[in-house]
């Protein structure tokens, strides 16, 4: 049986992202990309690496006969994706990659995103789509709230520590590392090439990152108390792949043993031996998330690093795998591409 | 049915290449893998990006029993590889992704690669493996000999158009740009990061690089008298990817009719629209070439610019193409990945 | 004694790389800096990597006193510096930086450029900036009009050679590739890391850069007849930097002979040994120019590659060299830096 | 009057880049460089970028008259440098940009790099090259050992930090991020640009930089007590540029206010406005130091982020600043030179 799958907002890079990864699944098959301002164009005209692929060509949202669709991709900007999920049909599987839907507190959200939600009901519903940790829910879910990149790689690095209760919860610190496609498709000056290649820097310093939004949820509901992190994003010269370095306070051997337990039966994380570190060209493109683990030369210090594809696994991979499960297939389905190295 | 498959030299990118493409091809599997530098380790020691899969530790070459082999790739070095294959079982499928058995003459051979020929026989039988010019010869082969990557991408260019007779023989000029990842993981002051990151350079200036032996033998062939074209291979800044802009005499329609109705029905070779030109970066990681034609001012003038992934359709997606075909399964099995973009 | 200098555009990439080189400039202060859609930032502001400099805060034109100036470089967008050319005082010493100036035809330039000349007097007494070519004139000019960085590369690779009439005129092929910050800091699409980086790409094929017009007028002067080359430029994954491969028919040793008479005495033309090859590495950063000369195996035909850096020998580093020659200095003072290697 | 300069290891890139600096030094002229393995080159063969100096040909360390030399920069490789340097001259001015003297203590020594020290009274006279803070000492020395380069960005961030007594010192975590260029022109299959392009990752992990001996003694030696950091370090793909995000526990005001008060007349160590953060982009090619310092949403915590050049400010500008310094000359007499940006 095939699914009938579309697309909305088609022409950014998650967007992309998904068609290529959709094109090598065995039993979907996207009947519909929009994207509003590029509405009339052909999926080729926007994108030239995916000409070979027949496409239906791009139209706008309102254009879309959802009765034909068996699931919906939403690679929408943040708070576009909200008016038009609410106004979506209520039977529709939705996986929505923007950040609307994966904060569950509307006050946090506020907060965070700088205006009150304007679809709390479709809010209360939508399940964070961290696979590896809310499988069951997604398996049964309408709505899956597709996880920050960078939230997803931090989260891979620390929740079972969290849960199994080894590290100082007052002193985690996630220094991160990200390609630049993560800030998408978007035409500013600190984007192009010229500024960015051969050079880097941090960014949101401090504490000002949204997506503490979702590690202070994320970390708080696994600890049952309040955790707060300290993180800095770093913007790197490549394309794609985040690395997440991550220094606790806590035994080494146990954060591994820690983290090996946990994803022991994972297809997609995959944990290095000890002491060995991974590096973002091994696993771009790819939906795995590479995870090493040293200890410090200072006692009771443990440094966990965490590698995975801010498109793929971060994003658009994630996406794919959350819908393989609300569609009742394999989740690993058209997902295990190996990584394009070099 | 699964066919059995070996992969000797699969310590370098050519090797590694191929058992990424493997690791989703739904009916071969590697069953051997042999690097002689290497013999011991586990892919996943040489090549982390590919720890996911399940794959047989590196041995020596004649540690493997071919018995068991249905068909084997080698992607040795050149030279290495000839002293090889003439040893192993003549029964053996073979596709050779070495400059050894491209070259029909045995004369030609010694005067570009400096030295006789050591497996005669085995150069004698060799199709050479330019699937699309060579389809039903390579169904029928014992021992393919994979292209030069450089080679390919002149050909996919070219062959058409001489064989149509619409340009002038004697006045071809292909400057190439080449992504770094063609000289191999060799330890070369000149391949270093430091040296090559932010810089383009020539190199094998005025008619030196091999590939011009494998122009000259086809493109002679196909027109039926010598040809000698004009070639300049460039170093980019860049992994993967070749591209090449060729200058031709004749009518830039006629060139763009002659190539659009010669690959009208090709899976892989991708005609743009008239006027339009191709990038590296839309063919990254898959196994398509794509071809732009324009005019020029000048009145009887065409560039051709043609792109591909020198590791994939250039070399490794080139030979699994080619082994579908000996194995008797569609020619696109395993090989239609969608380019990685961005 | 000081010369004050004003700088009108100055938050683009030439005006910074202006401001860069007059740094160490021992005779030069720059006592305006302007950018109207910037007026009232600080140049630390608007480029970080010049805050160690006591520079004066960006201003309107209109708001600059040039009583005070001695000379004045406009590295404002095309057709817009006409604009503000003309109302300068008429005694003010000028280096224009864009294409505003570069054609002595009217008819031609709003051919080329798509409308009238909006400062014909102007036009008329402007001196073309190749300033090894132009000496004696421009060092009596009062207007200087940039070069472009493709057309500089291109006629540093050939002049001598239709001056000395070694090349057949109809049959010259310029194979170019520059980096992406010859296209400004503007906000395209096409110029984001995202899409640019790992790739490679022509365009503007088939005889359609404006800077066509500038290689039309210049070899067709040189010849004293029209001349009219192919030109084909790509863009390299690179910030830095260009090179052009020119394909001539003519004798090579001619043809480096020739070359290396004309730059004999140049102290920014450098003339590679025969048959070796220059890099845009090597020039990164400098006003200097490689060149290197390579006969073909096909006799009668010869290789000659270019390197230089678009935004110092190219623009900003010419415009310096000029403005030196204006102001009575010797044409090296402050330009003698190394190129940045690696 | 001018200095007779003698360079050894000028084959490598800290030997370049002092050639490239010392180009345009006023007061400086190279009389010799040696280079073992290169020894009868010119330096244009080795390095075509300074091809426009008039340099002595490399030769044999042993080859140099020393009698001739006024000052010795030895950018020779570790364990290499203490054998060259006890058989030089005892009168000779030396600047050692190896790792060989800059640990005081013999038995530190040979617990990081791994033998005994084989010229222990050089060792004892030796002055730690961090200009900023031993300016009088280098003033005065015959030897001076340069920093290491990570040493240096992390010390530039904490030094005032530990001697105003403002932070936690049993919690000092730097998260350090480094070009290529520091690992030097070795060919090693790590360093490729195929295996490093497109890639970040995390090296020396837990405590086992050797540059930690150097945070070690200094900070130890500041504090008066020991004092034991965290440092990760990172490779970047990138040729130039170190950035060091230092997590410090402390007030962030009375951070930015220490580190602002240390370097208000330092000529080459730049404070950025407090919440801006610095970019390797904006120093490269530069002997300039930028820094800037956050608060973080924890109250206590400070984050401080430094930013130089490895191959200038990190190792051969800081030794041209030793060297003017210990003859006599300004500081920093030719060392102005504006950061190459884009």
């Amino acid at each position: 049986m095939t699914h009938k799958i579309a697309i909305l907002g088609a022409s950014g890079y998650t967007g992309a992202e998904l068609v290529r990864l959709i094109a090598t699944h065995p039993t979907m098959e996207i009947v519909a990309l929009a994207a509003n301002s590029k509405a009339g164009l052909s999926m080729a005209d926007v994108f030239p690496h995916l000409r070979h692929l027949d496409l239906p060509d791009l139209v706008k949202i309102d254009e879309i006969d959802f009765a034909g669709v068996d699931l919906c991709f939403c690679a929408l900007p943040h708070a576009t994706s909200q008016a038009v999920i609410k106004e979506l049909p209520k039977t529709l599987k939705i996986v929505d990659l923007s950040a609307d839907f994966r904060l569950r507190d509307p006050e946090v959200y506020a907060q965070w995103y700088g205006g009150q939600h304007d679809a709390l009901e479709c809010q209360a519903e939508a399940v964070y789509g961290l696979t590896e940790f809310y499988r069951d829910d997604i398996r049964a879910a309408r709505l899956v709230a597709g996880t920050g990149c960078n939230a997803a790689t931090g989260q891979y690095a620390l929740r079972p520590l969290i849960a199994d209760g080894l590290i100082d919860l007052d002193d985690i610190i996630i220094d991160l590392k990200t390609g630049v496609s993560g800030a998408g498709r978007s035409l500013k000056e600190n984007l192009l090439h010229a500024e960015l290649s051969e050079g880097a820097h941090a960014y949101a310093v401090g504490g000002t990152h949204r997506h503490l939004a979702e590690f202070d949820q994320e970390f708080s509901a696994v600890a049952g108390r309040p955790v707060k992190v300290q993180f800095t994003p770093h913007l790197l010269p490549a394309n794609r792949g985040i690395i997440a370095t991550v220094y606790v306070k806590g035994d080494a051997d146990a954060v591994y043993k820690s983290l090996s337990n946990a994803y022991a039966d994972e297809p997609f994380v995959q944990m290095l031996p000890f002491g060995q570190q991974p590096s973002t060209r091994h696993i771009r493109g790819s939906n795995f998330c590479h995870i090493g683990v040293s200890g410090d030369r200072i006692p009771g210090r443990a440094i966990v690093i965490a590698a995975l594809d801010n498109l793929t696994k971060g994003s658009s991979g994630q996406a794919l795998q959350n819908a393989n499960l609300m569609l009742g297939e394999e989740e690993t389905l058209g997902l295990m591409l190996a990584p394009v190295f070099p």
